[in-house]
């Protein structure tokens, strides 16, 4: 059973109550307490040394890290985030310094952001550092694209170019998409939205399996980054040249997927040119009806059989 | 450095904003998002596998008591929870059976006071389990005791009894007081308030120190646990028997321990043991203008020395 697997079993038998829209599922969970014009947002990440971060990686980058995590969940639902949690679980002996270096990261993307950090939980992981952040944030009431509403004949877009974030060390500098992802809502019919973290492969088959439909990525429209430009060789697979490969199946973009209605394509590239130069946006392929994620390139049509990264997976 | 002159130096340079009334330091931070008649609480907590529960307990129990200390911090603010994301980090590989039972005990604790479970993270940590809750509630506006609030001439009191939690198992199984705290909140002009998490000593330090204050402990009126009755004489230090010890130092009571005008302490004491019989409440001590924290007892008043409970302590 790996992490989805075991996420799909509990997810049913999690308690509910009547300000819960969206619970556990999609980037972040939507609540209505009463708000006047707005709903909320809920949302946990964690990052563990080892895993998402080394020993030796510096702890400003990794405070940096543990939040834009959560910041790229609140950008998936076109929202602003507001006031943040931290849990810190410290191993034993614990550094000082390291633990100031980490909050170094954590409070300057926080302030970048007008977000405030209003509690700070340690505790002992004897054998490496943990850190778990929870986030709230607002979304105007009636404007959070959620997974769920991909049509048949929406474009599929992406921001920036994927593939090859953890060996770029990309992964721990990002900039979450916070802005980009609230100038598109507001502008235009965004159908569906999430944040690219575990591979675009992947995560676009969330958004498929939310919405019921399927899609057509086109292999030569997907923007590859200068890191995974230079993967070598022995990542190709099924017949992928190892770019390709790695901007399929790599974590950790934190770029946007969405999708909108295919008339207001050409509009949106447009406009969003004007607005975000510097940051290039990609129409890599369509919603179709039938269900299956294929992928099209200058030799045809096939089902597309690569997946993307597993956080853990058991026999 | 222990983990409470860590927090005092992390604090101060935390990021606030103005939807903030009261950040890290007090059971849950105050957020005022413009909700009408209402303020929110935020909290995070956190447990994790041979420290705050062994390799061998009831998974059902963990998830009880990894969700029950969140609530226990909005129960120290008066206050009604209401929705919680989960971080789970797991070792590896896991064991589905496990994981599930810690759902179970988790829904069951929600579901009881009506919260809803709205996000799961899952993520590895490989040598042993951690939990960690993010808890959002509400309180009414202008209705939510802080440590900051006891004053001179105040009594203090305190529910239930107290000492040897861990030992006897209490620490797995506590209901979190949020009834009678909304209930005290609702009917007295409570001053001030915390839940006892790390030690009745450590804890009336906690709401002395927010309240520029001091208080005098009455020995002979705490109530001690019968685990703490049977604490063995080894425990016994500076002069006390072992059973007070252990109710002055032990953590995870997860009562209640609140001032208020002496002039109430009658009122309030007879209108809770009409309202919450099978509970009991004891009048402890009063609020100093002095600062520091004496015992009385039949031989007179001396400093307290003992401390309370510490998560970890570095040299």
């Amino acid at each position: 059973m790996n992490e989805f697997e075991l996420i799909d079993r509990l997810r049913p038998g999690l308690p509910g109550n009547d300000t819960t829209l969206v619970g556990a599922g999609d980037d972040c969970a939507v609540l209505d307490p009463g708000l006047p014009g707005r709903w909320l947002l809920f949302k946990t990440d964690a990052v563990v040394e080892g895993i998402h971060f080394e020993p030796s990686t510096d702890p400003a980058r990794i405070g940096h890290k543990a939040l834009a995590r959560c910041l790229s969940d609140v950008a998936a639902m076109a929202g602003t985030p507001t006031h943040a949690v931290i849990t810190l679980a410290l191993p034993s002996p614990f550094d000082p310094a390291r633990v100031e270096g980490i909050y170094a990261g954590l409070n300057a993307l926080a302030a970048r952001h007008r977000v405030a950090i209003v509690g700070g939980e340690t505790t002992t992981n004897p054998e490496r550092l943990l850190i778990s952040v929870a986030l709230l944030g607002t979304v105007p009431r009636g404007r959070c694209p959620l997974r769920s509403g991909a049509r048949a004949g929406d474009v599929l877009l992406v921001t920036g170019t994927l593939g090859g974030a953890v060996r770029s060390g990309r992964h721990l500098d990002f900039e979450p998409r916070l802005e980009e992802a609230r100038w598109l809502a507001d502008q235009f019919e965004v159908h569906a939205l999430i944040d690219l973290s575990d591979g675009l492969a992947r995560d676009l088959r969330q958004i498929l399996k939310a919405s019921g439909v399927g899609a057509e990525l086109w292999a030569e429209a997907i923007p590859i980054s200068p890191a995974a430009r230079t993967e070598p060789g022995a990542r190709a697979a099924a017949g992928w040249p190892a770019p390709l490969v790695a901007a399929l199946t790599d974590g950790e973009d934190f770029e946007l997927l969405f999708t909108l209605p295919a008339t207001r394509a050409g509009e949106v590239e447009a406009a969003w040119a004007a607005r975000f130069d510097r940051l290039p946006l990609s129409r890599i392929g369509r919603i179709r009806a039938e269900p299956g994620l294929v992928v099209r390139d200058r030799d045809g049509v096939r089902p597309l059989t690569l997946d993307g990264y597993v956080h853990f997976q058991q026999p």
